[in-house]
């Protein structure tokens, strides 16, 4: 049975990827640091060379808990985990030749490209350290992305604002349903399940490494998704809003977040695409409303 | 005997601490990473709770060898040299207690201040990831700083192209008498002895920790140097200079670099500042003559 390791696997996306990989039938080594330091390249490589997976999955990451405003106090960390150890990971799969994927993000881009539509795989972040503002996790993301430049057989998978309908605190439509005040914005988001199966097909069909932006097919506003759960009747609360960036900033943020279109037509023509964002969404809150009857 | 820990404590700037510090009759305490990880916030806060250092000194970074240019092939490691590893003593020291210096970089700033004369330490930095352009390594030591915001009973000093009379390839009189070419550049610089002694001054003496620039009072230009090399009989050749920056990134650099002049104001108040630039140059160009004379 082929071996695909997993760092990270017990987040809510390494995880994910855990459980898609053993309904496929592969031996999944799950990494936690705990159990060996994977962040460590002589570590990494002793392990890689002693299982000899298939594919590695990097799926570690420091997204700041409960929130990116907490990256702002933890800078160190952020940055070790997000631009420092993928470094790491490419070393220790280089040196073995081991080819592998790193989940990246696409918040390291605001708003939409010049002239209309999403951003494109070639455009440069405008999201980041080199063109602030941005949060210190969106800049520690973007540095991560350019430590990878060049690496060997290295897919960088992006996803954007997860969601579907399993309960988890990180699920963005959780996130609305529960948040006392929600910020309205135009944004491309990922439906996670799908996310994984698009990264999967990455490397069983032989899709050319690189970066692709893995959102679902299009953008929503927060407000589309507000009326699309209350016509689902996954909740029939009244949703407040902020007046606008101002008041959501001044309110309850402390670092700017990345509102962003991408641009999904290069993972589509790769065959890697992903469904429209409403069909996805509206499928999501169906099978919540599902859960909340039972 | 109090000691002092000393972390980098073989390298160019950091074995002159020791050296200093032994001269003054410290215990030092040189820590590398083969026989300690002092990366890791456990290990050195075991280590600091053994030893009980009176003080800790991060002399440790990571620089490029042989210049910043390698930084741009080891985009990770220099980010954990330079931007995670101050944040991890920053965390064992606020653990301990242990008050602390570290050894950052004027080459975070380009130029001069708008209006004229030197950076002052309450400038953002203009030459860094979030002002750009700038090279990797100016990036991650200005991020290193921001990652020390705050930190408790914490010295961070700038130096500048060290220099003086003793062999180094580090020793910027030494790169000017070896390289083919020159650029024609102002800048700040410091003297390393001198630097290390105004360090170790600011724990010895009470000063009030936080950010100093530790340069000889004023600034250089190449060629000002050039001539009190010739002056001083260190070196008759003919010195050649590129056209301009623009030559020079086309023909040996693949990355811009910082030219900058800082004030120092703020470290003569303290009682910390160093000698004029131009006394601390021809006292090291003296001393260099002496020795090849010898």
């Amino acid at each position: 049975m082929s071996a695909i390791a997993v760092l990270g696997s017990t987040g809510y996306v390494g995880s994910r990827f855990a459980r898609s990989l053993e309904s496929r039938g592969f031996k999944v080594v799950g990494l936690s640091r705990d159990q060996l330091d994977y962040t460590r390249v002589e570590e990494l490589v002793l392990f890689l060379r002693s299982v000899r997976p298939i594919f590695l999955i990097n799926a570690a990451g420091f997204t700041g808990k409960p929130n990116v405003d907490a990256c702002e106090a933890q800078k160190a960390e952020c940055l070790f985990g997000n631009s420092v150890l993928p470094g790491r990971v490419r070393e220790s799969c280089e040196q073995t030749g081991i080819p592998w994927g790193h989940v990246s993000s696409g918040c390291i881009y605001s708003g939409k490209r010049p002239g209309g539509g999403g951003w494109k795989e070639t455009d440069k972040p405008n999201f980041s350290f080199r063109s602030p503002p941005s949060s210190f996790y969106s800049g520690s993301k973007a540095l991560g992305e350019e430590v990878l430049e060049g690496a060997d057989g290295c897919f960088i998978w992006r996803l954007r604002i997860p969601f579907d309908h399993e309960v988890h605190p990180r699920n963005y439509l959780q996130k609305l349903l529960h948040y006392e005040t929600l910020l309205e914005a135009e944004n491309s988001i990922s439906h996670l399940d799908e996310f994984v199966e698009s990264c999967l097909k990455c490397f069983e069909s032989g899709v050319e490494p690189g970066t692709y932006n893995l959102t679902n097919q299009g953008s929503i506003t927060t407000s589309q998704v507000v009326g699309w759960i209350r016509e689902a009747g996954v909740a029939d609360k009244e949703f407040r809003f902020f007046e606008d960036d101002d008041d959501f900033m001044s309110k309850v943020a402390s670092t700017p977040r990345s509102n962003c279109v991408l641009d999904t037509t290069k993972a589509e023509r790769a065959g890697v695409g992903m469904r429209p964002v409403e069909e996805a969404v509206k499928e999501a809150l169906d099978r919540m409303k599902k859960v909340c009857l039972a």
